[in-house]
């Protein structure tokens, strides 16, 4: 038998993952990206756009499309991308800064993973040592577990994706570095998400599945790196484990009769849309039930664990400015609307 | 043992997959699209459009996107969902057909699978005999085997997705019924795709895998349904599948120096987006090796097999016109761009 495990990925070999991937990203995307292949970011084709404010997040990679699909015109400036499942580095995050500043200032969008967050914290300092004014943003949405194997507090899971999109927004209309960083910390302070996985998932680099899963067996509150969740139960059907995902999510803000929302049904990578607008199915039912309406909704593979199957489920609580920044006009690979 | 297999996916029970699907769409979108809960069809919000050809098209479901998410200004004003890769049947098609006719006449774009083929050729004769003209095209874009499992002659894969976006650019734009008839015509005989599997799938009915795939096995020139191929190989580097789907791909229309495509990666359901833009890169130098070039291009899962892991490739080869079309303004589920 062979040393190294056969894994059933389109690679070339495990290092090259990352800068072959941008490097398609790139030449599929012109108009919108440019990839800086030295530092692993993408960039927003136009950057630096003077006088506005620019907007970074990045984090492991293997949650595509987060974040290299999210950078264009209403949403993120640029994103940082680390090996898979492992965090950028602070000169990386440096660069892109360098790369994106319109003299207004910046704002880091960070996922909590301690790694993430630390070269974050080193990056907006080594920006304010060049006179650049950085915010960071520390969203921590994900209601399963206090603290996890990778972070001190609440993971930062799906509401980060809808923090991008409303915070570009707000930044495309010109609002100042203290608007949208009170703005992102509005939503992250709305916001709520679980997940949760059937499978596991496997890095190039690795081989191997990241924890097992018996046949029968699914795991309630997982992390987007295959962490441990809450628990690990028999499978269900799909309006129990919905329930199971949506219950203390709703009880954690909590959402009231009354309420409207964005519901974000996001798929680990591994599910098949068709099984995910069950889940958005069983969603409604489930809101309508305790009186809170879906406003706007967001179904597919956007926050992901590479080819992990399993789905989670956010909410975002409504109202009229954040649904008008919602709706703005966004030009990205991932998301895209006039 | 249980008799029942433990199937882990998000379903409450394997014969409510799709209607419960059906309405969690209903509910997403309803804006683009409406569904006829009984005849189980997807149908343009807005139609019947006075005037307008109307286009037609369908299959088993387990392909999602693909026809549902096609739906709406721009692409298809109706999609025929079958169950879980099973024919839709003519009453419903008629039904489609009724709920569409905008006077101008009908196209039904119909992959080549028997069942596909018969049931849109009773449903065409149905209209017939209330007056409505109706015209098929049928798409057999996989170069991958002459005749297959469930087909005589060429399936009809991701080249389907090209010709439902750029006739219903070209019916959208006022164009008649023979000259919509005429274009999709001309995208098939443009267009030639091959796809390949690392992982079969499981279909919510069986519960067990449509086939075996040994721990370092790959099938090239697989079916979207699991049905066997041109070989079975031991796995290989990214750069290496990418030669064994383009080389028959282009030199059977040929492609040829100077030409110029769309180039469209599509994912099987399974495979991270990440592996699908290192297929692109790969895609890109073999294409430039031969002084090909991609001038359009679309990454994704658009055409899928559920939760099957493995991709496919699609040339077609674009003039000015095809290109217009392509670009022109579509705003469905899956696709939207203005």
């Amino acid at each position: 038998m062979s040393t190294v495990a056969v894994v059933k990925k389109f690679i070339n070999a495990p290092d090259d993952v990352v800068p072959e991937a941008l490097s398609g990203m790139a030449l599929a995307h012109p108009g919108l990206i440019r990839v800086d292949a030295e530092n692993q970011n993408v960039i927003r084709a136009d950057a630096p756009v003077k006088g506005k404010v620019a907007l970074i997040s990045g984090g492991g990679s293997g949650h595509e499309p987060m974040h290299g699909g999210f950078v264009g015109r209403g949403m993120l400036d640029a994103a940082c991308c680390g090996a898979v499942f492992t965090s950028p580095v602070p000169d990386q995050m440096a660069a892109a800064g360098s790369a994106v500043d319109g003299g207004a200032g910046i704002v880091h969008i960070v996922k909590n993973y301690t790694g993430d967050v630390l070269n974050f914290k080193m990056a907006a300092e080594m920006a304010e040592d060049e006179g650049v004014n950085v915010e960071s943003v520390v969203m921590d949405d994900d209601v399963a577990v206090k603290d996890s194997l990778y972070t001190a507090g609440r993971r930062g899971v799906g509401g980060t994706v809808l923090a991008e999109k409303i915070c570009g927004a707000a930044a495309a209309q010109g609002k100042s570095l203290a608007e949208v960083t009170e703005l992102c910390q509005r939503v992250n302070g709305q916001v709520r998400s679980m997940g949760m996985a059937l499978t596991p998932c496997i890095t190039p680099g690795a081989g191997t599945p990241s924890f097992e899963l018996g046949d029968d067996e699914m795991e309630i509150g997982i992390g987007i790196h295959g962490e441990p969740g809450r628990e690990r139960l028999p499978l269900e059907p799909a309006a129990k484990i919905v329930e199971r995902l949506t219950t203390p999510i709703v009880e954690d803000l909590p959402f009231s009769e009354g309420d409207k929302v964005l519901a974000f049904v996001n798929g680990m990578g591994g599910t098949p849309l068709i099984e995910l607008y069950i889940v958005y199915n069983e969603l409604n039912k489930l809101l309508q039930g305790r009186g809170i309406t879906i406003d706007r909704n967001l179904i597919g593979n956007y926050i992901t664990s590479l080819e992990m199957a399993g789905c989670s489920i956010t909410l975002l609580k409504l109202d009229d400015e954040l649904t008008a920044l919602w709706d703005a006009p966004v030009d990205t690979i991932a998301l895209r609307w006039s």
